[in-house]
């Protein structure tokens, strides 16, 4: 197994000029805020390992045809590249109004759809318009790591309620919490990470009616949801304060191209827009992000593998006497283990990288290929003799 | 002359479905912030015109073997799009430390250099770090216009002083106004945007000597810069609290590809990695800046030619009677006029396209090819008659 060096390990290769000042100044000397004093950058460690199962990529790369198609695609961006992209993406909004319209049952246009890099780029844009100085988010853990981060960086207050013990989310407690904080933006993840769980819609319904603000269901993790598990597009009709999250990074095996997306109102889109950063989405993202919708039926194939491969996991998983969370994501929640880190150190000794996140004795294993698989298995049981 | 849509008229072209609820609520109805109501997305018209000289991009596309290139390294990197990016973004951030230690005469390591989605996201970056609530960002108008915007976003109180009657900073008035404020953040753009004018060192450092917090020099503009006009780089060998920041969007040619980064020391490079987005700069944008940086010869000869089409312009506007500001950068800013609207409508009418911004009378055309000038100057003899 080879290690890919940290950032300060490739930063100390560097040789640094000894008379530039300021190499010697510490974080501590300079006037950062004082809540980011002693924070950590966010993000899992980039090891370079056999079999990658932590950070619920798809194990599918682009076939050859589709990665020749992005390049045609980007050398015909690329003879303008001078010139700055269309600020608003309309015809990939347009691509993904489609493609939602599909997915959802429901129908959308452009104006319903809003795009950034990444999803957590779209959510920074929600809170940037709803949430801020003086205002609440609300969500309930565990649940994505990075939610109290985007609450931090827009200055919105961070409430996290609590789960029930199989990860849904009890409708009183909601309720409650809902009332206590009265909260402007409501954060929920369904299928949630890092638990796979999703939340019924009646649940989501009922937040919905409570909400005086907007609610957000996170769905990042949607096309993986098993059969008669129905997304949140379906509740747009009903509910103008709702905003569906969507990622291509998932599903469309487009991690390293970062494009996030919503649906929701045409006036939330609205409100979106004046908080953008002009020009956010190069005008490469764009393309390659259109070459993947206009592929989505190769690349979702492969969703349905991966679907079989995650249901045969958690059968394993629960034959060999663990506990699994019920899992409509591409990742299934195990456990449960007195001293879970020596089990993620032991798979990671054995090439096996997965993510050690979630509640106490829990772990997170993404899905892999049915080769990454097998290995992941053979290393979980030599570590748990 | 054909125009290009507004997004309203586009979004309007789309079938709306009638039975979407949330069509027809306006975002005055919504729980936006305050300080958003009535706020318009920030960006000038994208308008379709045979000559655009309203955003100061540079007018000579990458060449086609360019163009081969970077269509080779997306091809490359798609074939690995479904695994997340590097999230620091290392060997990119590399190529620009080698590219600015040529530039700037200052030697620079990786760790110096951060990078992200077009100048406007690295300054985002610096004020999530080092604005924010309860602190002030000042600068001295008329400057780029983002400038408050990026403040509102971050709740950072947003001074403006002035700049003095030739766009120069009044040494005293810059320091009276650091006294009375105590800025967290001083931002200086030279060459400023929209007068061209670059700020002489000496005065970046006494506003260093006097900040007490940190200070950035805008430098967007610089590979326009005169000969003889020096960079602020140069000063980052003496003064630690201070950034430079500049993007690839004008001199590199590449607006639609969304590079901006800075230079600094390297624990504020740390303070900006943990209030960045993780992998907020995707796969393909680090492969698409390389490949400029790689070309950084061919790209920079064209800079040559502009800058000598930027002076033959200030001598033609001068001559004609007009008044032109100093000019580093790949714009001038000419006037005075009684009624600058006329004069830029009447421009427009016979396909020119330039920006109405900065002072009462002001106009600013971004400088083109040879044959873009030639129909300015003639469109605007004409428009003068």
């Amino acid at each position: 197994m080879t290690t890919r060096p940290l950032l300060a390990a490739q930063q100390g290769d560097t040789p640094r000029n000894p008379l530039l000042r300021g190499q010697g100044l510490t974080l501590d000397e300079l006037p950062i805020r004082d809540e980011l004093r002693g924070e950590q950058p966010y993000g899992a460690p980039q090891l370079d390992v056999p079999v990658a199962l932590n950070v619920n990529e798809n194990p599918y790369p682009p076939s050859e045809r589709v990665v020749a198609e992005i390049a045609a695609a980007v050398a015909d961006a690329a003879r303008t590249l001078n010139r700055y992209p269309d600020r608003d993406a309309v015809a990939l909004r347009a691509d993904l109004a489609s493609y939602l319209t599909a997915d959802g049952g429901v129908g959308l246009g452009v104006d319903n759809v809003w795009a950034a890099n990444g999803s957590n780029e779209v959510m920074q844009h929600v809170l940037l318009a709803f949430g801020g100085p003086g205002r609440t988010a609300l969500s309930f853990a565990p649940t994505y790591s990075m939610y109290p981060e985007y609450a931090r960086d827009t200055h919105t207050a961070w409430v996290a309620g609590r789960r029930a013990e199989d990860f849904s989310i009890d409708r009183a407690t909601a309720l409650a919490a809902i009332e206590e904080h009265r909260p402007s933006v409501i954060l929920l993840a369904s299928p949630n990470n890092p638990t796979g769980t999703a939340l019924p819609l009646a649940d989501i319904a009922a937040i919905l009616d409570a909400a005086p603000g907007m609610v957000v269901v996170d769905e990042a993790y949607a096309e993986f949801r098993r059969a008669g598990t129905p997304s949140a597009l379906t509740l747009l009709a009903q509910y103008p304060r709702l905003i569906v999250t969507r990622t291509m990074s998932k599903a469309f095996a487009l991690a390293g191209g970062r494009l996030g997306y919503l649906a929701a109102a045409p006036a939330v889109v609205d409100a979106l827009r004046i908080v953008r950063l002009p020009y956010h989405l190069s005008a490469v993202s764009q393309a390659v992000a259109r070459v993947a919708l206009a592929n989505a039926d190769e690349l979702l194939a492969a969703v349905q593998q991966l679907r079989a491969e995650r249901d045969r996991t958690v059968e394993w998983l629960r034959a060999v006497g663990l506990r699994s969370a019920e899992s409509d994501a591409n990742f299934v929640l195990f456990g449960t283990f007195a001293n879970r880190h020596a089990v993620w150190q032991g798979l990671l000794e054995r090439g096996v990288l997965i993510r050690e996140t979630g509640p106490d004795g829990w772990l997170r294993v993404s899905i892999g290929t049915p080769q990454e698989m097998a290995a992941f298995q053979a290393a979980l049981v030599e570590v748990m003799r």
